[in-house]
């Protein structure tokens, strides 16, 4: 069997050698010279597969997916298939799938879970498409997962794969402020003498025993306070999609929005909303909102 | 009728203007020297007014308020009256209207709302105690209240005054926040031009009218943007107790816990949390957050 | 002058009997035989109007709006102007506006507030489009608004009126909200008697004296429990689509989502969160809710 | 070693088990005569004991343990030990401690967790108390904790105990809304056709990895869509205790108070905060909430 795989950066690269040791043979394609690829061109990594080949793209979500989906409608045959794996919005998957399914290219999407890890650990996979064309991409996946029972799903039809995964990473949001705001609150309390160990101790018998917590406990070990990380976290948008489709649904994520909202305010966002507020509060009560104020509080 | 005030500052100095304008003898101390007081201690204040006393304690909620009613609790008569008008809260309420009842002393609780306008504009009060010892005082509460049918209340039995005015600040906090929100979310849209003049013109005819608007309005003709204002808000209390005793009570308030969480978060309150949040993500996901990334955002 | 209206319901209705008392020929169709519509059909509008026309679409945002541009697209002449008035969704306004451009067709979008009131009270408007245009249009939009200096603005460009009515529907959810939860958490108390006459003496001199509260005091002299009610509410989008916008601005909304979140979960959208939860608590700690036990709770 | 564990119920009864296996003599005492008590009263418990006795108190929070705590501050000598390893708020132990203290008893808090599956796979502990004293009782945490590193902390002095399993509760309520967030997504969404089967993959590989999930999937096996449990969630305190501790100490806690709130608004907390918006809402706009027009939108 074998496998182009387009995009060899952080997760692409350890992907392909993951696969690669599962016996399957792995042409891969980086637009960077400097990446381990295999061929320098779309094109050169198209011709190097047998047909029916099977593509996986691994590229950023947005313009980068787009981009590469519309070299390979154009490279492609009739029978192959293309699996985006990136961060993809699930809304970009039928439009994707439509594109190829003009030239008669098939088209999978599939959320890959795992980080810097998975190359080990094996990589958590949710994919979307119909049944006939998973089995027939099975051993890719089985080469990707974990070992043990679970890691790999066929979540539902085209675009299902990605909105597992965005819902995988609303639920990682939620979960991480869940954890940031226990931390915060022992780290303010005399109660508790060191945060860090008690959270470490958590990893056994707890209810909160989980794979996030024994990540935190590694850094813990370095620096039990933290105080080397800045206050302040990015967002990769699956957290801000998945509370948009839950709008759309009727459905209310308030932790999973707490978690965004914390990370949007750590970033400036809701400046202009405590300028209002304070605004406010200095015309009706004389209550002024000084630095030094604020400093010595 | 003569009353006695306690406490000249912004608020309780203002107050007594009204009330003597409204013909009532008004005696007032305040420790500081400086004031506008008419003695220069409680002693004094005890001394110049007729049983049964009337005292308005208008001082600093806690240990102000605390060390005051201790005073008078040794230097009133049975039969005179201490009402309580600071932003104490309402659980203070029970156990001074204890202490002061062990020496035949009445007490009522008043929350007073109105800020630096109340002097032309009147306070609106929620009073809290008997409703013979409201009947008693009433003039006094009449002296202060705006001119037209509300302003006054008599919310319930002693701490009921409190309790209403925490709830009232409370959804002060919810609607400055909700202003603040529709503000920072046209700042950043190019659909609008000028988010001060769509918020000021909102002041006739919309859903929102409200006397918060028209304030905002106010300062938005010196300072349509905010910009000199710091991102930054102080809060004082009361919303952060409606919260526990909404808590207590089972009901949920997440308008107005977003509200104050906004202000505590800009006094560095999320800080350890996102700490976490970025650690974890650098653990599993080979993520960072570096200032200069923060900075090019 | 001359104004084609397109809906009759509540509110064309209303302000079409608005903009007529202001001396302006209003022509008016509803797809409704029983409305007191002028004229039975868009065709008869149109020739009822001399050119240039100037048409006022007040029907439901969506389909209903969408189909109305299309046949206004077909029905009127170059230099004619639609006003989309109904409260579509702003990126609604761009693909209307271009529509109509390539016949030569001007567009404009407005956002109103006022309800069933604004008949007397006036229209608090919100208008998108060129200034040439709202100099055009500006005597409708004056024969609306209220009097005062409020009331009316141009918010920015074709899509700026209805992106500023949204969020101002956007606080309105939130002042609700903040209302609502200060109202439940004193109904709980034993401290607060009556919380319906508590917030009826709020509207004279306290921070919160808005428009809404005088509409709740209403509401309250006929059912101060409001046990009538049932404890449900609906949800008309804006705010919905206020807090997406937000989410991609960057922009943190959390008392905005909290009350949008309390409407949804009102009509069923957190029932699958709660499974889970109960379920997981079943599992880890033999806790089981059972409906006994919660009605005794 | 012996130990005198009162309270045989679901937690204690386990724990004295567990004890009993790592060769630790238990005298157990239960107020009720159908449990596997040893003794049939405090006084049998503390003759049963040779001084200087150690005592674990396990029955429920609040006026149980503190009539069980003044029952042995009457019983037991100077020298002996109380360990309070229910479910108590924090801020009691420093009571109880001064309680004992006066009689030269010594104490200590330790919060429990584990729930049912404890017995086979150990109880995470969490202690409150000196150094000395966690020295001395060690061999009875050392029998209840699992195997491994991890599982058993100091967390600091009396109360430190229960603060931190305080903590870690919040945080189990934050993971669990999070996931029951992320069902109930994929539950509305047509994309996903089995949530259960996904969230079940997620067992391996996946961020999200955690023992909750485990606990879920298995209950996922009798009923992949939950539909047999019923929408409501009780609550214990802890999370209510924690997020008002976090009030305190400035710390915002948004997706730990959603994650109450859901629960408290299962439970008809809402109701008054929706009855007000709704009634806000017919007011101004003419809308009505019917419960023919809830049942059929």
């Amino acid at each position: 069997m074998q496998l182009g795989m387009i995009g060899l950066g952080r997760m692409g690269g350890n992907m392909a050698k993951r696969i690669a040791e599962a016996g399957i043979e792995v042409v891969g394609y980086d637009r960077s010279p400097a990446s381990d690829r295999t061929v320098d061109s779309l094109e050169a990594l198209v011709r190097a597969l047998d047909a029916p080949r099977i593509v996986w793209v691994m590229v950023p979500a947005g313009e980068a997916t787009d981009v590469t989906v519309n070299a390979l409608a154009e490279l492609l045959e009739p029978g192959d298939m293309v699996i985006d794996g990136g961060n993809s919005r699930y809304t970009d998957d039928a439009r994707h799938a439509a594109q190829l399914e003009g030239k008669g290219i098939r088209f999978m999407d599939c959320g890959v879970s795992g980080g810097v890890w998975g190359i080990d650990r094996g990589y958590a996979l949710m994919a979307g498409g119909s049944k006939e064309d998973f089995a027939t991409t099975r051993p890719v996946f089985e080469a990707l997962k974990p070992e043990g029972d679970s890691g790999l799903v066929l979540a539902g039809p085209v675009g299902g794969g990605h909105f597992a995964k965005m819902v995988h990473n609303g639920i990682e949001y939620g979960m991480m402020q869940a954890f940031g705001e226990g931390f915060a609150t022992m780290v303010r309390s005399e109660l508790v003498e060191d945060p860090a160990a008690v959270m470490s101790s958590w990893r056994d018998g707890s209810v909160v025993q989980s794979w996030l917590l024994d990540l935190l406990a590694i850094a813990f070990r370095t620096d039990p306070t933290l105080e080397s990380m800045p206050p302040v976290a990015n967002e990769s948008g699956e957290a801000k999609w998945m509370i948009e489709a839950a709008l759309e649904l009727g459905v209310p994520t308030p932790a999973t929005a707490a978690a965004l909202y914390s990370r949007q305010t750590s970033r400036g966002g809701a400046d202009d909303i405590l300028r209002v507020v304070s605004t406010m509060r200095a015309q009706f009560g004389g209550h002024v909102t000084k630095v030094d104020e604020i400093a010595t509080h």
